[in-house]
């Protein structure tokens, strides 16, 4: 027989039971601390269990090996990789930082389909512009689809098929970060050049050129914030507009040696544009006739003030003060995501030793409790004890701090696993904790000092530890 | 020339112009308050301006027409969607309710590619079982790849490329949450049933079936929890174990009459399995004998203990105590995640109005100021003020509370809006606003309750609401 599921009784009676069972809360693997030994961190950190490093054809940089060695990320295809855990709290973290500054300057989020029909990419006439650089597929009925790597035609249609937008609701700003693929001839330097990548990529709509302009500058704005706020130099210079199209372009570029944009940067006036950009190889600065210097950068972002490429052939309008429909001008602006985590690894870290932007440490704090049998050995506990003063007196570092019990080990075997990973602050209860009081080592790491505090200084000093 | 990157002087020369500006924070849209007004969330409410239903020739259901008409989705390809800002907001928070839950049992968070290689689903058979469900693609070089429906074969992989793993760091329990695809036949009912979807699969890796058992139930207890956080009533059943495969099976049904798979219910024993998994269509408890009763079920989970499945053939293995290579045991566990999210929608709405589990709710309180040029118009400000109050008060409402600032609406409009898109809390300035001291209107529409309160009782009323 066929019941129907909205009869209160049945359900009463079906789910009474089930109830109970629920609120036992099962406990295995919960622990007051985050523990180190449970962790799946798989950390490669001696060269004879390096696993994944320099099996393909790929170029590689210290980032990627880096990042491989510790365990923060692995390959699996050409140009695709596993994230493992660091990373993804690491890329999590910069997804918050980017979400903030987006609601202050009023963006929406937004998540479009990755699968886009070959009809809506033939409008924009990008189905061919677009080469061997798009992924295509069919599906089962035949038809034509692309792996979104940007979605100029998507968001464009979506602001199409609500014709009705009034002057009143511009601009409008919708951005997604989601996941984005390129067949990239040569995928290489791992995050930073994937064929499957994060992107953070904003769509904006503005009632005039002038509107759409002030719009774009406010948006450039955001994104130095966000550089800012990650502690990472960059340099904001002309470009060219490429395949994306549209009136006017910037990048941002951190500068790196292993950057593959050339970039020219004039010292007196601090104009900077792509080498692409130049006409004709000029050396001279086109704004005060200074000399160039060229240099090497990663580009992390991009923006263009699109004016009405996208817009006129989707027909996206909106309807002005006299109820006329007038296209709207449009602007888009990338921010690599995986890559500008690659980048900072890459120019942050040491030959052997990762270092992260401080907001974005994976973890803010590691505590290195002693060997087991040791001398300091005796003083059990302190740790323990230190880990639940410092998020009791830090609420911001619940989740954050992480006790390294892997005490079979040497405290200078886990400090050096510690550096590798890159934790702004390594705790460590060496020789000193046997004094009275008992004195712990704090290795800061992003600042490269290292002090000698009671657990009250040690709270003083991470009280404050900005973490997002 | 070339210029080497990391020289001090030309970074601070070329920098130090740059951070004067960037400490500009402009703050056009930037508002104390959120005003619906500014929101791109393209109410269709008026059936006249209804777009994007029934265009297709999918088969629709009351929870894909109210997404639709309230500017919660926009349909793009066939099973595939925009998820515009309210559902990214309701999905961002699932994704927090899952994470929370996850961390509770000592999973951790990865993130695996979406495009996989031929090779790795031929290693699994799966390349020829998947059939036309699977969507296929070469990229430039002539390899063939696939885009996941799910990941046994990428995780399976990843684990035996370590192949050193201690049976002391056992369980691994890895899992990720990221967009899925399946090439279904008949995409419908929205996001029930879509070709791009965001799934919850959670791998793990134990010593023995013994241990693979206990890590099965205590996920299945995780799954109980996250749902009756939600307050969604589900059943546990039985179930086939399909194209994944397995010793054992079990799916979370949440009874509903649009749902797609019918499962039998012994009201005696409380029994339950899904109707495939039973055989030759008995009607009788086979723990029991007593009588079932057939409904029907949205799958919003699926539970499968593994066995050696997958790590036989990707020889995933571990070693025991005596240091040598076991096969590891392994479990596999879905969720739907847009689909909890529409069948959330789907049993909680009315007709007309949409309901969200009160922790999903994009927003949890609006605020309905009068009509400008209203009687209750006079008392200008105390919207706002309770807006300030309630914030400072219940600092996890922050970003919570939204002000319908379209004033030249009636309040009864603007409350018809509210109703539809179901924020669990709508407080009306009405005409007891012009009381002494002035009363509000709370709707509280989850429990369907309607009070009238000063600013200090809504304070009190609403001081506790959880949020994730």
């Amino acid at each position: 027989m066929f019941f129907d599921c909205h009869s209160r009784q049945l359900l009463n009676c079906l789910f009474s039971g089930y109830r109970n069972v629920n609120r036992f809360h099962y406990h295995r693997g919960k622990s007051k601390h985050l523990l180190l030994s449970r962790l799946f961190q798989p950390m490669n950190l001696r060269e004879d269990r390096v696993v994944g490093v320099g099996r393909s054809n790929e170029l590689t940089c210290k980032s990627q090996q880096l990042m491989i060695q510790a365990g923060l990320i692995h390959p699996a295809n050409p140009g695709c990789f596993y994230y493992l855990p660091y990373t993804v709290r690491a890329l999590e973290k910069l997804i918050r930082v980017i979400d903030e500054e987006m609601e202050s300057i009023g963006s929406q989020k937004v998540n479009m389909p990755s699968l886009s029909t070959a009809e809506l990419w033939k409008i924009s006439e990008r189905w061919q512009v677009m080469g061997k650089e798009l992924f295509r597929l069919k599906d089962r009925h035949g038809m034509d689809y692309c792996l979104s790597p940007t979605h100029e035609e998507a968001v464009t249609h979506l602001i199409a098929s609500y014709g009705s937008l009034s002057y009143k609701q511009l601009p409008v700003m919708l951005y997604q970060i989601t996941r984005k693929f390129r067949d990239e001839p040569k995928p290489r330097f791992g995050l930073l050049r994937g064929r499957e990548f994060y992107m953070k990529d904003m769509y904006t709509f503005d009632v005039s050129e002038e509107a759409a302009k002030e719009t774009y500058n406010i948006v450039c704005e955001s994104y130095s914030r966000i550089f800012d706020r990650l502690g990472l130099r960059f340099v904001k210079v002309e470009a060219d507009t490429g395949s994306i199209g549209g009136k006017m372009s910037h990048e941002f570029q951190i500068p790196a040696n292993i950057g593959e944009d050339r970039i020219l940067v004039c010292l007196a006036c601090r104009f900077a544009a792509n080498v692409e950009k130049m006409e004709s190889g000029g050396t001279d600065c086109p704004q005060c006739k200074g000399k160039l210097t060229e240099t090497k950068g990663i580009e992390v972002g991009h923006t263009f003030y699109l004016g009405t490429k996208y817009s006129h052939v989707f027909k996206a309008s909106y309807h002005n003060a006299e109820n006329k429909p007038v296209t709207a001008e449009m602007g888009c602006f990338g921010l690599g995501v995986t890559r500008i985590l690659a980048a900072s690894v890459e120019i942050l870290s040491t030959e052997d030793d990762i270092r992260w932007p401080s907001l974005l440490a994976p973890y803010q704090v590691c505590i290195v409790p002693p060997k087991r049998g040791s001398k300091e050995d005796v003083t059990e506990g302190l740790s323990e004890s230190l880990y639940n003063t410092l998020v009791d007196a830090a609420p911001q570092l619940r989740g954050e701090v992480i006790l390294d019990d892997r005490s079979h080990l040497t405290v200078g075997k886990r400090l050096k696993d510690a550096k590798r990973l890159g934790y702004p602050y390594v705790i460590i209860a060496g020789k000193r904790i046997l004094e009275d009081p008992p004195v712990f080592e704090v290795c800061c790491q992003n600042v490269g000092d290292t002090l000698f505090l009671t657990q009250e200084g040690v709270v003083d000093i991470l009280r404050d530890v900005q973490t997002v």
